[in-house]
């Protein structure tokens, strides 16, 4: 097969067991899953999907595993290529949905794998679908090539959607960081002259975040999605099962049908036409006790929405996730060969997961004409102490 | 409204004019609307939209149509932000079937700037629907800068495209040529000075036409959704007018839904299973009589089909329009004030048409058990003289 | 006169103030200086000029500027223009040996600004040096655009740099960064939300450090330089006032004609036959009270050498400075109209510093033969406690 | 030894017989000669060097020496990375003049091979100089990877002026044309489908020629240097042989203490105080009996200037070759294993040459107050018929 051309990586040299992957419906699929969910909203740009990030994973899986025997590489690199295969339509934005009704992680992804599909494919290589799930969990060894605290996976997308979105902030120094990760004693190793490259990859991190993967028309739209998902299943237009298995065509077009709540949504989604912020708060001036994790809060909702005097479904609460930072417990190897933890290492690495706080945000959301009202209830309900006065600088 | 981050411009500062535009649902549509059509399964980067592209047109008009009248630039910066809303879904790829039900082409968008969701905004200005249509067709002066024989659409598409597909071909010194381009004596002039730039551009067009736009794969791909359609159209699944109006969303999932023969091909370009190549050859090679462009060719296609015995819908027959070449008709203004058009004083352009012709391919298409029969048959249907032996080598 | 094509910022448009001081000789001169002195002996690719950065400088200066008067827009574009004048050959390579023998620091440009050639175009516009002067000092309000807690002057070159020689982490988001840079009630503040930009500008910095500008064949290479400019003045080759008006080409060309030491030492930098680390040690293994920052240390050099029975001259001691950080004390205006101290907004600022002081190292160099005796004695000299072994593995 | 950043091609493995070349001093010269001579008068970024393109080159030819055997691959490495150790300082702005007087050209480096300094290194690998030189001059079959119709000499080139001057159409597709550049029955051949990127790289050339290579205030730059350095060779201050192996920096320092003419110029050059145009005419205008092509052309500059009354000198007349086109002879292998030349299966490739010479000038250059007058008699004297009016408009 010839290569295939990526901007990211250039050339892309495609070894036969993954073509044979390649072509199946399972991973084509993935060619209608955008990568950043409804973050073109904000930023045009990023139409970039799933099936792109799985080539570009598996490229680089590859050049790490050079290393390796020739049956584990070529297991490494098939579960670099397939370790997506369980994303929903809009990836994230309907992870956390799928996980609640199916209690299935996007990588619990064995019952893909056992797919005569995929697993015809592998057993004519002797490859296990259990074992390539282990991989991409990160469960063995060389499966903290992609899935580890310091992968391929992330290597691929930081720099992917940055291309795609335009914002400078991904642009690490990947050809330095693979030349700097081996294997040594058998373990993943960041050689310490790789030190700043690694450092450069959590810095970017750490600035895609706010910028990129929870700018507040981002987690707008994603809360809005959430729910008009959620309205689907509860109404029976759908189950989450099967919703695991859409892509996004099928999904959008679907939901225009689906009862009126969610069928609003994706209007509204479709033509733009956004709630708006009416609290969005940080850490400091939440009560933490209030500040769980799960996608959807339906009944404080309700009481916010009834205490304002409006329909229930139009006050949103967004409670995001701290992003996980598994970097910390990468394994440095020394100049004078001794192993060290790479927060031990380095003094910014320590403080990383502090920042991730600073810029954590709270959001209730609601119709533009209701955001005043909305708020005050909000900020009484959740004893916002002091809220900062909105500026007029919008974040761009 | 904050600018808007676009990976190929940088931030693009939106006029209020155009905010209110940006908001409606035809202008908003385009952002499922992919400008590549199916090209992503050559280029699985090509995921980028009309939107993307409109707002970027928008750009380059803004910054050439600095030396017009407050009014004149702003019905130039709406006309091209609104230039390609008479797009399809999948943009070329249902263009001609549109375009021959319709009896509309994807520039006749009257309807559409007389529809109240963007006539009210006009009126606001005072602008004649009517006006920004002219305009888009090039039929105005200042409309030469959207639609012209050196026009920001080309510009802003041979970069994009460029970037998305990661084909170094499209990369044009772009500020180099706005630089030159002026209106003088009310007529856009390209500065002698500028020259190389435009030859650069055309030289960017030149190499990207095999290379992305005219890709084998590509054409394989368009053949089968234009045939797809074509069928959902005489089954009474849709009507054009309709399809004129969806997104590629809409279609591409309610196509799984139509008749069989529709479904069939849509479920294969989902998971690209695509037909192959039975036949390739240049214009040296064809009875030029036979060689008249048009979108489906359904007569040939089902003689053919019954000569090799096998169902009609399965002989798909390609033949691609050459590129217009507008460009040749440039006005350059020389260095003693002379006007001159471009291929006067280009070698370069004198040739490029010729050339176009050069890469132009007729394709007959079919599954691959039928490939080398069907070839065989269409060989001797259109009189092939000599085909020269496939090489194994693959175009990348 | 024509826009200058510049790779970093494209075209720059020159006003006619600074068309006229960029033809001066002195301003020319820049040309034949190195932006990152022998550092192209690392990255073979930096060999830009104060030239190019100096017009770069003035670009971003004018960009920001834009909401000055038109007498203070001119006058900061000037400074940033000249902000350079006062280095002498290889830059920073002959900063510190300079200042030593002629106490001026290479900011102390007003005796260049009063020479005729310079004054007598200030003169035109009513311009007085001293303002100049104040301007590149920082000692202005409007100054601190060139140099101050968040400036042109560093975003320039950690673009440029970056660009070079090829290592990504230069890589800035400036056009995000300068779009919240603003004078607010005559002060230069930063919008809180472009924090993350400033915040990325300092990872940059803090990321080229150890990679780039203290790279330690860098260092090596920049050490031998000065222990030759040193003899040269020593010796009565040449004086330290006409050393800093040197370009490369004479100050490198000449130097193959000085005393013995100072033309061995230029022969070896022009075939880069270097001198070798013996000791090269961090803050925690060294008396801090021995490290004191001077660029030369003749005396305990000359000790070594003794002790080691080779001649002086042939042990060289490396003590780099700490960058200074002066970002900390950046403005943030916050959302709620507050202003604060960048440090007070941002955990990353707040331990910047010391993970600079983690980078720092100690050297001391000598010729590859002499390398394990210098170094044992070196070690014993500073009371080494425990140096690690030298790892086989070279920082790229 | 670490690999070495390039900013072009990344990482640069170094092997052990280029390891020992690079540190010679023949090798470490070219760090000091500019690849561009004076164009950085024109595009400040212009910097780079020999050194870098010889590495890059090596990098290049090796890659497409993959494919041989181990002995022919290592000489063909070794072979590019000295290809370019003939050139004298400014590169190209001395070529001709060291040619004319010392009848080597610059690639007739056997001398140089031959020197123990790189002999002995050659030697241990049983290579003899002249199978290096052979290659270098592109007489054996593999040498045609470096000096031949399409040639990575030419890649490395065109991409890099292109990065350090700003300028866009340096960009080639080089991935795809050494993907497609393979050795077939001994022969370097371009497979069919690699063609638009040959295409590419020869309208890159085409494009970078005026903008670039022959922009004409480099042209004036290298005419000043040449008669500077003419006078210097006349007036016995130098000979040719020794310049031919100075460094930008020794012949730019010493010409400053040269006669007062090469003084001169050399003062004026470092201080960008440059001639300007006279005449500036194409081939159409000139009688074709006087265009032979030679640097210097000391009668009639004599008799113009003896007519206009001004010291001999100040009038310079400058007849630039046309660029050889090797490529139109690169061997194409079509898809029905037929060989071709490039110029009969590309149109575009058939009319490169001629456009070449539509781009050509001859420029007579004097100072600025005599540049009427002289222009005037120049006219008459080379019988131009119609001189097109000098527009406003400056090529930038």
């Amino acid at each position: 097969m010839s290569p295939i051309r990526d901007p990211i990586h250039g050339y892309i040299e495609i070894s036969p067991h993954i073509e044979k992957l390649l072509d199946t419906r399972i991973v084509q699929r993935l060619r209608n899953v955008k990568q950043l969910g409804w973050t073109n909203l904000v930023y045009p740009g990023a139409n970039h999907t799933r099936f792109e990030h799985s080539l570009g994973t598996y490229y680089l899986a590859s050049r790490l595993g050079s290393e390796l025997s020739e049956e584990e590489r070529r297991e490494i690199e098939i579960a670099a290529l397939l370790h997506d295969i369980g994303h929903g339509p809009y990836s994230h934005d309907s992870e956390d949905i799928i996980e609640e009704y199916t209690r299935r992680k996007h990588d619990d992804v064995l019952f893909l794998l056992e797919n005569p599909e995929i697993a015809t494919i592998l057993d004519e290589y002797g490859i296990k679908p259990s074992a390539i799930s282990s991989h991409i969990q990160g469960k063995t060894k060389v499966g903290q090539i992609i899935t580890g605290s310091l992968d391929v996976d992330r290597m691929d997308y930081l720099i992917r959607d940055s291309y795609y979105t335009g914002v400078a902030y991904g642009i690490v120094d990947y050809e330095h960081l693979l030349r700097n990760i081996r294997f040594y004693d058998n373990n993943i190793v960041l050689y310490y002259r790789g030190l700043k490259s690694a450092e450069s990859l959590l810095m970017s991190r750490f600035l895609m975040y706010p910028s990129v993967y929870d700018h507040h028309v981002g987690r707008i739209a994603g809360s809005m999605f959430v729910h008009g998902i959620d309205a689907a299943i509860s109404e029976g237009d759908m189950n989450a099962f099967e919703l695991q298995l859409m892509d996004d065509y099928e999904l959008n077009e679907r939901m225009r049908h689906f009862n009126k709540y969610s069928a609003e949504m994706i209007g509204r989604l479709n033509s733009r036409n956004l709630f708006k912020r009416a609290l969005y708060v940080g850490f400091d001036s939440v009560d933490r006790s209030i500040v769980r994790y799960t996608r959807i809060h339906k009944d404080i909702e309700r009481e916010i929405a009834r205490m304002a005097g409006i329909d229930s479904g139009y006050v949103l609460i967004d409670i995001p996730k701290i992003p996980d930072f598994r970097e910390r417990n990468a394994t440095v190897l020394m100049e004078n060969d001794q192993l060290k933890y790479l927060d031990d290492v380095s003094n910014l690495v320590k403080i990383m997961e502090e920042s991730y706080s600073s810029d954590w945000r709270m959001g209730v959301y609601t119709l533009p004409e209701y955001r005043e009202k909305v708020g005050r209830i909000a900020r009484d309900y959740f004893n916002v102490e002091k809220v900062p006065k909105q500026s007029k600088l919008e974040v761009v």
